[in-house]
């Protein structure tokens, strides 16, 4: 194999996918099985060239995509890997740093803590906090808890009915006690009859995965504090848009948190796997994780990144974090933001100038909740039949019962134009 | 940006790095907190170009790598990252997958199944295991271990006293109570007195860290299945050694295991990160992790892979699988399998024939465990200079309280020159 080569034709392909994602269906249009059908059942006995692999992508793997790229990607959370992102993801697997401790890479270790500090900065987080890099923010919310209930020694976990799947699934992991709290008018989680007495920690979300909305983290924070309970904010998503000052007011208490999870992955045009975990008590969550016991800790020892958290192997994931933020620059990423925002704002206002239509929920960051009027069955079948056709890409969720539909904005390809395409898809 | 230029210069800086390999020293010659001080404090306002990333990756970050690539990295243990992987990761962050569910990436999930089976067919374990890819072994014992508890309702782990520190890190995490076994002359764990009554699980190692001896798996499995315990077998490191017919010994007992952890990232030439997970008992493993009550599950619904462990969002990891699987083919990484058994045995081979030093643990696979004849305090010295140096970079551990050395043979770019190269640095 020549690398050269082959690396060439690798960008070609990468470059040639982004120019063409207009012409591919958003959602994969396959039934299940389709792609495993038509691959070989064992592997090759003989070497293949690398060409193969670029031929079977566009004709085995290409139709299996669900592009999660494409502007009109507008279910779940939309996300974006940038340009600089992917080309570090090169870079860090020809590098193939595995960060297990600070002398296994210098570089992985010390280049983490400066650009999550960096991020830090952006968001207007306090100092001194220590942040790191996980995969994901189920993995994040997971060690929060374990150090929530390390330190606490309590087994129950708190969090809003409409806090993301990924807390029900580390209590369910942790053998912990999950209590759900309602939430108000506006979806925050209600602090009417909230007890945190016997709390190992509560989770507060400052942007839920349906609606966006804030839990009222002060109030949980001053309670939490009271109660001895850890806090930990699920920002995974909102988080990256505090670096506009306008949304800072959604930050109000973040910085009583104890532990706080934001996802560059998601709104901050990193490739998946980059989520940013930060503690303002360090020493306390390491704890939870360490196996080094604290009178054997030089004085002067170096932070090993695997002893806060689950894994011991670690690649090098800041990498694609500093290319980003580089070439954009804190501008280049406000005025992302901005313009997400504003283009959230006006499908909502399309969506309240039309009779037929409503909002679902009010409007927060780029997410736009809404459904036509009229019964649940109508709504699902106009969001089948969009996704069906390729065009756009919307996912659902319920509020109260009722089937509601989600546009959420956060791929930096998207234009005005597209958020049109999909209004104009969604109403015939 | 101009995606297509900086992605060529991103595929020669990476060529140049492999290139150049043999110029740098293996371990990082930096001092703690020298990169850190080099580094802008806060992230830039303006963009800046991607050249300027490259630059600075030549100036800043290449001195503080410590290069795991190097054909004479022989510390913990040696792995690859072959070109078809590096270049799969540029790939797959371009497609940003984030398979979430089957229909969010239908090629990443139905890949996933199908090239982790691929490789259980090349390493001949038993058909209908069910396998999935997670970032890092320590992850997969953690979701092995989740396994267990939530199956049996039992919070006890047992392993042997050289099971890797992840088996104690998960049982921390979890709150659940670890007991260690003692091990035989053959550093395999000792039957005597094994008692799994209540246990919840026990973790065999095939190929321990430290001496990459071997557990008597089937033993283990006839008391666990006894007893009701589940039996996970960490087979991260040596498990790839099973495409070879000569290494399957080792897997003696394995296929009655209710669970297994092999890392192509460690010896089957896949960047990190990719851990393969299997369970024979795929229903039982996916009850502990999902969200999904088995009575909402239609018939024909198709396997959505978060449900198999701790994370939601996945990456397109199967990817690097598939093209390092394709572009070796199985007689490929056999032959490298072949030759790193080979050199080790070569260096053990000398290593005997040396009055002056001798073999500390019998060896196993590709991991040479020796030592000098002589006291802690100069085997200790010879490995700081030898890794000073920077020609070569070997790691220790400690057999009966005693300083010993390993070389883990393991880098596809390993000649024999290398091998010999290390002999003579540490000799003089």
């Amino acid at each position: 194999m020549t690398f050269r080569e082959d690396g060439y034709a690798a960008v070609d392909w990468a470059a040639r996918y982004l120019e063409r994602l207009d012409e591919l269906p958003v959602l994969a249009q396959v039934e299940p099985g389709e792609l495993s059908g038509r691959l070989p059942r064992a592997a090759p006995e003989q070497a293949e060239p690398f060409a193969d692999v670029l031929r079977d992508l566009d004709e085995l793997v290409l139709p299996a995509l669900t592009n999660w790229q494409h502007p009109r990607f507008f279910a779940y959370f939309a996300i974006t890997a940038s340009e600089p992102g992917i080309l570090a993801e090169l870079l860090a697997a020809a590098m193939q740093q595995n960060a297990i401790l600070w002398r296994a890479s210098p570089a992985s270790t010390e280049l983490e803590l400066r650009v999550v500090d960096w991020v830090r900065q952006l968001l207007g987080l306090p100092e001194g906090w220590h942040g790191h890099i996980e995969d994901t923010a189920s993995v994040s919310t997971l060690a929060a808890l374990i150090a929530a209930r390390h330190l606490t020694g309590r087994n129950v976990v708190v969090c809003s009915e409409h806090a993301h799947s990924s807390v029900d699934k580390a209590a369910r992991m942790l053998g912990m006690e999950l209590r759900k709290q309602p939430v108000d008018d506006e979806l925050r989680m209600s602090l009417d009859g909230l007890d945190l007495a016997d709390a190992a920690a509560v989770v507060a979300t400052v942007g839920t995965t349906s609606f966006a909305s804030v839990d009222p983290v002060r109030a949980l924070a001053e309670q939490a504090r009271a109660t001895g309970a850890w806090l930990h904010v699920d920002a995974a998503y909102a988080g990256s848009s505090w670096i506009l000052e306008e949304t800072r007011w959604s930050q109000d208490g973040v910085e009583l948190a104890d532990s706080l999870v934001v996802n560059p992955h998601k709104w901050l045009l990193v490739p998946i796997d980059c989520s940013l975990l930060w503690t303002s008590r360090p020493s306390d969550f390491r704890d939870a994780f360490t196996l080094v016991p604290e009178y054997l800790r030089a004085a002067e020892e170096v932070d090993s990144l695997a002893d806060y958290g689950p894994a011991l192997g670690r690649r090098f994931r800041s990498l694609k974090l500093w290319a980003v933020l580089r070439c954009y620059g804190a501008e280049g990423l406000r005025a992302i933001h901005r313009e997400h925002m504003r283009l959230a704002r006006l499908f909502a206002d399309w969506v309240e100038a039309d009779p037929d239509w409503e909002l679902a929920a009010p409007l927060r960051f780029s997410l736009v909740v809404f459904r036509k009027k009229g019964s649940d069955d109508e709504n699902e079948k106009i969001l089948e039949c969009a996704n069906r056709s390729g065009e756009i890409f919307l996912s659902h969720t319920r509020l109260d019962g009722r089937y509601v539909l989600r546009l959420a904005i956060g791929n930096a390809r998207t234009t005005e134009e597209d958020v049109r395409r999909a209004w104009e898809v969604l109403r015939t």
